[in-house]
This record gives C-alpha cells, sequence and structure tokens, in this order.
C-alpha cells in the first residue's frame, strides 16, 4: 500500500515535471530589434538607446549618460500568441524613492482595440526576474497589434518576446503609431517621466497613444540646460513640432543667458516647423518653501522674457502654454512637490495636446 | 601668501563646522505619540500599528501583519517652525515592484490653508536617510496645522517630528481631522494603499482630507476575505459609516459562503450604523486575460446576490456601489490591472464620496 502511494506520487511528479517542461518548450522567444521600433529620434547603433555617440558630442556627461536610457521608445508588433512573456536584460539596478520599479526598469504593454490603444498589463523587475516574465496569458488568438514601452530610467541591453512556440509574432502591417507626424518633446524628468507609475504614462506616451504620432521622448532627468550641443542636436533631429519643456532644471541666470539663443538657433535651423515653448511646472512645495517658489517665478519670467523678445523679433510659429494650465489647482498632481504622478501627467497631457494640433493645423 | 592663504582656509573651514553644528543644534525632534493622532481604529499597545495584540487574536497570520503597518494613520499637530524634519524607524527593508519607496515607506506632509488640507512635501526614505530627513524649509514662521501620513507598506517603531530649536510644536487646538464622523473602510491592497505614489493619496487618505472625518484605513493587502474574525472585530469598532471593498480577494466561492453572515454581523451587532458594500474594481488586465475576466465578474455577482438576498430579508441601510461607477472606462487607472495609481484613488474617491454623504445624510 505506501509503495503504491509512493509509485503514485513519482509518476504524479514526473508527468508535473514533463507538463512543465512542454510548458516552457512551447514558449518561443523572439529578439524585438527585428520587430518595429518606435519614439526614436533616430537610427542609433544600440537600437534601445535614445542618441547616438556619434550625436552626443560635446553634449554635457550627465546628458550623455542618460540618452542610454530606453524612455519613450517601445516596440510595435502583431500577434496571435494568446501569452506575452519578455527577458530583457537590464545594465544596472536602480533604486529611486520616487519611481516604482515597473517605471524605471519594467515593461509596459498596451493593445490596439477598436482604433484605440488600450492597457494589458506590465512586466514587473526585480533581482532575477527580467529572464522569463509574464505580463498576459489566457487570451483569445486572434490577431491583435501591440506596443511594448521599455524602461524609463534604465537602459535596455537585450530585449526578446515570447510567444507561444505555434503563434505568428512580426511588424504590424498597419501601425498603430505612424511617422506621418513626429513630436519632438526635448526637457527635464518630467519629460523622462518621473514619476509615472509605469513606462506607458510619462506624457510623451500618452500625447503619443491619444494622437497615433511617433512622439520622441527627449527627457533628460535634471539635465535639461539648453546647451548649445542640445539646439544644434535637437535641429538634425526631423520633427512636425518641437515641445521645449526644459525650464525646471537651468536657473534664472542659465535661462536667460541661453534659452533666446537656443530657441533661436532652432528656429533658424528649421524655419518651418513649429515651437512649442513650455514655463516650469509650478513647484509645488514652492508654495510653501519661499526660496523655492521665488526660483521657479524667475524661471518662468526668464522664459516669459525670452517668448516675448522673440515674438517682437518678429518669429513666427512659437506658441507658449503658461504654468498655470499645465496640471490643476489642487495640488495634488505630484508626488514630491516637482515630479508628476500619472494624475499630473494626465493633465499635463490634456494641456499640451490642444497645442499640439493647433500648432500641426489638424483637429 | 601661501601660509596666509592655507590660514584663511582653515579659519573658512572653521566657521562653515560651527555653522554646521548650529544649523543642526537649532532643530529639536519631538516624539511625535505626544502629539494627535488620527486614522485609528482603536487605541493600540503600539501606537503606530492599526490593530492591538488584544483585538488580532483569531485573525489570519497575514491580516495580523499587515495589522502593524501604518496605512492611513497620520499625526496632527501645530508649528510655527519655519522647517520640519523626521526621524522615524523602519521594522524592515521593503521591495515592491508596484510601490514607490515614498509611499510604502516614506512620510508626506500636508498643512491646512484656508479650511483645506494642502499638499507640502514627502520624506523620502532609502538606506538610513530616515535619521534626520527634511520634509520642508524656508516656511514663513505662522502658526499652522500640519498633517504627516504614516508608511502604507511598512510599520513604524519610533517617530520624531523635528522643528526649530525656538518653536512652538503642540497638539492642534481645532484638529482640521476630527472624530465627529468616523469612516470606517475594510478591504484589500487597493485600501491599504497600493499603488498611491505617497501615503496621502491612499483613497482612504483622500476621503478624510475632502471631508475632514476620521476615516481608518483597514485595509489588507492580498488578506480581506471576509473571515468571521473580521466581522467580529469591525462591530467593535466605532463608526458613523462601514464601507466594505474586500470583494478583489476573496474567490467567488468564498464570497459565496462568508458575505452574507459577514455583513448580517456587522448590521445585527451595529444595527443603525449604515454599511457600503462595493464591488470590486474591475481588473483591467480581465479585459485581455480571459480567466480574470471570468473571475472578477463572478465575484461581482456573488456580493450583488448577497446584497439583493439581504435586501429582500428586510436589512436597511445598506448602499451598494457597482464596479462601473470606480474608476471610469480609459483603462489608464491602474499600474498593472488592479492596483490603482493616484488616478484611480482619486476617481474612486470621487465615486464613493457622495454615498458616504448619502448614506451619513450630510450635504
Amino acid at each position: 500500500m505506501k509503495i503504491a502511494k509512493h509509485k503514485l506520487f513519482f509518476t504524479a511528479a514526473i508527468l508535473l515535471m514533463v507538463h512543465s517542461v512542454r510548458s516552457q518548450d512551447s514558449i518561443r522567444y523572439v529578439d524585438a530589434a527585428t520587430l518595429l521600433m518606435t519614439g526614436k529620434a533616430k537610427t542609433t547603433d544600440s537600437i534601445y538607446q535614445r542618441i547616438d555617440t556619434v550625436d552626443t558630442k560635446g553634449m554635457p556627461p550627465a546628458v550623455i549618460n542618460l540618452s542610454k536610457q530606453s524612455a519613450g521608445i517601445a516596440v510595435l508588433f502583431e500577434t496571435n500568441s494568446t501569452l506575452i512573456r519578455a527577458k530583457w536584460n537590464l545594465p544596472k539596478e536602480v533604486y529611486m524613492h520616487n519611481m516604482t520599479p515597473i517605471a524605471h526598469s519594467g515593461l509596459d504593454l498596451y493593445c490596439m482595440k477598436d482604433g484605440k490603444w488600450q492597457f494589458v498589463g506590465v512586466a514587473r523587475t526585480g533581482k532575477g526576474v527580467n529572464q522569463n516574465q509574464l505580463i498576459v496569458h489566457h487570451m483569445d488568438s486572434s490577431m491583435k497589434q501591440f506596443m511594448l514601452y521599455l524602461p524609463l530610467y534604465n537602459g535596455v541591453s537585450e530585449l526578446q518576446i515570447g510567444v507561444q512556440n505555434n503563434a505568428v509574432i512580426q511588424q504590424p502591417g498597419k501601425p498603430g503609431v505612424n511617422k506621418a507626424k513626429r513630436v519632438v518633446v526635448y526637457g527635464s524628468s518630467v519629460v523622462q517621466g518621473a514619476s509615472a507609475s509605469r513606462p506607458g504614462m510619462a506624457y510623451p506616451a500618452i500625447l503619443q497613444r491619444r494622437t497615433g504620432y511617433d512622439v520622441i521622448n527627449l527627457g533628460f532627468s535634471g539635465s535639461a540646460k539648453m546647451e548649445p550641443a542640445l539646439a544644434t542636436y535637437l535641429a538634425t533631429v526631423p520633427a512636425d513640432c518641437y515641445v521645449l519643456d526644459c525650464i525646471p532644471n537651468p536657473s534664472p541666470e542659465q535661462i536667460r543667458e541661453r534659452s533666446y539663443s537656443f530657441i533661436k538657433y532652432l528656429r533658424e535651423h528649421q524655419p518651418t516647423i513649429p515651437i512649442i515653448v513650455v514655463e516650469t511646472v509650478f513647484r509645488q512645495n514652492g508654495y510653501w518653501d519661499q526660496k523655492v517658489g521665488k526660483t521657479v517665478k524667475e524661471q518662468n519670467n526668464e522664459i516669459r522674457k525670452t517668448f516675448e523678445r522673440l515674438q517682437k523679433e518678429g518669429y513666427k510659429n512659437i506658441y507658449y502654454i503658461t504654468t498655470d494650465k499645465l496640471i490643476g489647482n489642487d495640488h495634488e498632481a505630484t508626488i514630491d512637490g516637482i515630479h508628476l504622478t500619472d494624475v499630473g501627467f494626465m493633465r499635463i497631457a490634456d494641456a499640451i495636446l490642444p497645442v499640439i494640433k493647433k500648432a500641426l493645423k489638424e483637429k
């Protein structure tokens, strides 16, 4: 009787192992580099970085470093697999007190449904979990188009997408994000995506889903300071519209010294492309910390003066968004006074989108 | 000349040290236990835990463990200090892929301004930074009332609040949260506060600030399963209104088996207190994962049947909120399909608040 029980147990264990091996066998991983990339300013030698090393020459080291982070880049593909998994390699372990690991190092999956991008699920991150992470399963087996956003505050050295072995996975025939219109957003951590809950909630990504435009995230946390090298680079990035949300980082003095020549350079090298200048989000702790409050007001005063000067000098096709329009007035849109939560990102997208549409003369 | 330079350098260095020591000296730390506590179901021997060990007898170990986390507890005080610092001890280091360190282990400060609670700043957390953390400085020196929310997914063994040495810090004369009305919310991680960006964005805290009521967070992540011991306990917690948002965790079978007797027990032991029953937030991945979608529908079907049965049997003063009212329909309110971001928490607060007002017969 005892032996019989043991036999039964071993048989069950072996069946379980076979089943488990089969389940694993049935997944096929595909290199994401063979699929369609969106959110990229230009092609780069390392596919998941934002600026090529050829272009970063002369940029500050902090910007060069941040340009290796994959904020705003997403992979488009279609598949009829009922499950989607991911393997991705991160160059470093990140800790941020004001971001979730999903946002700084995880992946965020959307699917096109009835002409709209709809959230599907995330790939969580953490020690050793990036090597076969389930994002969604138990879907129906119809062909669907997916978009997978990459980490906001980490790099990706390799990314593979896992589907059922017998499923089709390929570049989408009609991409739900297209390059017919390109919006290039240059700015600070607010652009890069601190503190979105997940990669798809940074505001350039929200704008991208709402419009279907290719929206390029050139957010450099703490480092969007309008250096000449950045103007030079920006003018070489193909765009139908530039958004300059780069007032949070430079000091009032730096804005006074740099913003006029920065915008003028961009205007002169891209004479027909609309430029949208955005004041800094008012730091919510600045309502209490009088020094912070004073600095933010001075930052916005300086950029406003630059805008008025450019207008006076006859530069056309420059739009301007004031701080009071950006994140509402209930003071609940940030995690720490400056970095927007999803509440803030939804609101700033609501504020900027109509101006982009106007600039592009689209409805 | 060289010597003179060195002398100057050393004098400057010493002056800097003296200044720095003086700056540190000028901070006075006060034990938060001497101030006013809000968000507590009852008094407990360890002041920053939610349920006393006397009351946890018979509860599942997971609930007992989670009741030691400080979700929903806040300290009220008034001070004329121009800066506020904090020291707090955490019993453990927490990693959560779907929460920020500020939310699970940090502190979140509000101030009463023109009769409303307004966000001030957060105390970030991380290895060794909890021992003298600046939350805000450079404020004016008027007397103000503050509320400091404690961590959502960690405990606090000790908390001290730092102010200028010569400043007043005391219990507020007219607390901006009062016990005239008490709302007790029992539920899952959605109640406990995953995935708010910071402690003050869990929805019980939002409800508390919007109403001034004492709102008690009895959210037990993954563990709100309506065991009899929880009904017994809940009926002993003084309340003007109970909110039961405990459908996400139990299986449909558990809801069928437990919800009727759970609500009936509470109704019979608190015959005059309104009870609001909330369906589970529809898991957003359930629109894709057919198994998840089916389970969520079954969970809500089961609780709806219980509600209808109680109504049919003549139990009064029970309110019911359906899932379609809770978090909007753009699928952008969660971080991972189930856990709400600040977007979701603002929306669920909007949905539940009018029902609480109606139940309390308040405008």
